[in-house]
């Protein structure tokens, strides 16, 4: 992988870049579209693309209990499993094994937890889940971290971020050894709950073991925006300017943009897919809750600004009709739309950093945002 | 409407035709997607027109119930409601009414039926119904009929082919009342169960009363695939040439070559669309169930020998995975290609007729089919 920082905005610390693999190229201010199981859920690989979607998020807790590492490997890695002509990056598992599974013993060693599909005992390491993501073959692998619940006391926060910078430092020794790379990347996480002392003693631990990129973990989780956008400050201004920067699981349009302003370079979150298959589409003019009775006779497509084929095609008397109806094309359609609304907001936000006006546009963004959302 | 017969085979009754509308031309012979509530389950518009569909099927009783076809009028017809470059056709609703509903009464007048979706009390007549498929627009609608079960007595299948005949005349005077068409034509529906005496009468009534097109209706309802065949030879050999020739809810593939060779011009099932939302696929080499555990690890297309987007781009592996993972894709792809097996079909029939070479096209297809079917 390859990282190359095209341009920095001149009034703030928002970046344009490249990330460059093997299976092509991606432009960074970049939303990671989430594709759990192998396939981002109502839609194809080239409704994706059309989208304009260039990461694909699988999720490794999933793909390792089903179909199995070794399938996917056979396939030939997740982008040829899936078909999917794009990048591809794995999470580590371990926000699913600690939200989804019964978790049964976690130690220095690894995590021990039963299987969600059918109450299977499984032990994992911080090793044994860089073997995972080798097998699975995407182009950007994470470390194992632990994830913590938000609020935390310091002195377990404390502990915890000691533990994800052990693991760390295991993840990528297990990666160096297995001879991954220059086909792979693999990528730290910082914890530290929300203090700030812990934010800098994880980041520093980090950028010490040296990773290709380097994630900001345990945010989004409940905490004051405010608390947020602090951490995320604490490690930009840490982090080496020539490594890419991934927020994860952020998240809602204006906090993407907040976290560009602050240096990140790659998001991802479930919000643009669950909200679609919801009937919840985000628009020019603010949220459409395409199911209400007041759309029964709109025959206004969901957002006249958009040039999706959702948009350019359907009515929003239609897709409520889909929807009611619980047709399947009611999700495909309105995933579609949901994710062109994120990539084009992430051109968007690409052309104001390149053209040196990020700080205009993300003032006249959150007033048009802030505006839509009254009237909602 | 407009019908044109291009070719007749030398050999045989089987025709090769063309459909002309003012939403644009269909090759018969035609198999129609079924399009229940708008929509092709699974399939976008433009993933329907890639298989190779001209037609569309609407049902009226679901349309009338939900969204109602006030809204669809106001949408400009059900194309353009649900984005379909092509042309539409609605059943009368008639079938739906016979076996989804509570039905509470049926007279000279017509059916009181309750509604599957909420329970509410629906009086429909010859006359509402297609004052109805007025309203939904498609560009070809079809009278109400008596939908009789399998087997039926001689002396009622003979009481429900007269009202079956008087109903007939009653929509087609309703029809000309509203001084419909050109934009929209009207078929009648041939019944008379499995008795030849009654198929004729049936069929010299509704010729006299005079339609754009005949239907053949209340066959693959449980009785012998021989008395199937003999109740479509039947109505054919009376039936004008110059009118095309609809066999309702037909069906396997063997029987619609069966019946083409018989001078049927068109045909509609759920078939290629419900299979494949369970899995199971149609392929040149046999039925694939797509769930089986021997998929696992077969990284080969659904059917080699087909051009669809997913059996040039996804294995069976994969699509097994989707299946298990209750995936939205699953659907999907799945019903791409199925419909495009059917459209496939449909346009080899239309090219062996062409070449005057249906006979021996219709044995090579039957000893390869049921060659794949012994397999299987």
């Amino acid at each position: 992988m390859e990282f190359e920082v095209l341009h920095i905005d001149k009034s703030m610390g928002a970046r344009r870049g490249l990330i460059r693999t093997e299976h092509g190229t991606a432009e960074t201010p970049a939303f990671m579209t989430v594709g759990t199981q192998g396939t981002v859920k109502a839609l194809s690989p080239r409704e994706l693309k059309e989208a304009g979607a260039e990461i694909v998020l699988g999720n490794t807790y999933h793909l390792y209990l089903r179909p199995g590492p070794d399938i996917v490997a056979e396939a030939g890695g997740l982008a040829a499993f899936m078909s999917w002509d794009g990048l591809t990056l794995t999470d580590s598992g371990g926000f699913q094994i600690f939200s989804m599974t019964d978790l049964t013993k976690i130690t220095q060693d690894g995590v021990t937890f039963r299987s969600h599909l059918d109450g299977s005992e499984h032990f994992l390491t911080p090793e044994k889940v860089v073997e995972i993501q080798a097998k699975i073959g995407a182009d950007i692998i994470m470390v194992l971290d632990e994830c913590t619940a938000y609020p935390l006391s310091y002195d377990k926060a404390r502990k915890s971020a000691e533990l994800t910078i052990g693991w760390a430092e295991r993840s990528r020794k297990a990666f160096n050894d297995l001879g991954l790379g220059p086909g792979q990347a693999i990528f730290g996480i910082i914890q530290g709950s929300t203090y700030e002392a812990l934010r800098k003693r994880c980041t520093d631990a980090l950028i010490e073991i040296e990773f290709d990129g380097y994630a900001i973990g345990g945010l989004s989780v409940g905490e004051p925006k405010s608390a947020m956008f602090e951490m995320v400050s604490v490690s930009t201004e840490l982090l080496p300017a020539d490594r890419p920067r991934y927020l994860m699981g952020v998240g809602f349009p204006e906090d993407i943009v907040e976290c560009v302003a602050r240096g990140v370079d790659m998001f991802d979150c479930v919000m643009p897919t669950r909200n679609a298959r919801n009937g919840s589409l985000f628009t020019s003019q603010g949220k459409v809750v395409v199911k209400n009775a007041m759309y029964a006779g709109d025959f206004s497509p969901i957002d006249p600004e958009c040039d999706c084929y959702t948009c350019k095609n359907f009515s929003r008397a239609y897709l409520r009709h889909l929807f009611n109806a619980g047709e399947l094309l009611a999700p495909n359609l309105a995933t579609l739309h949901n994710v062109t609304y994120y990539q084009r907001l992430m051109r968007e936000i690409r052309q104001a950093i390149s053209e040196d006006r990020f700080s205009e546009w993300r003032h006249a963004f959150h007033s048009k945002f802030e505006g839509a959302s009254q009237q909602d």
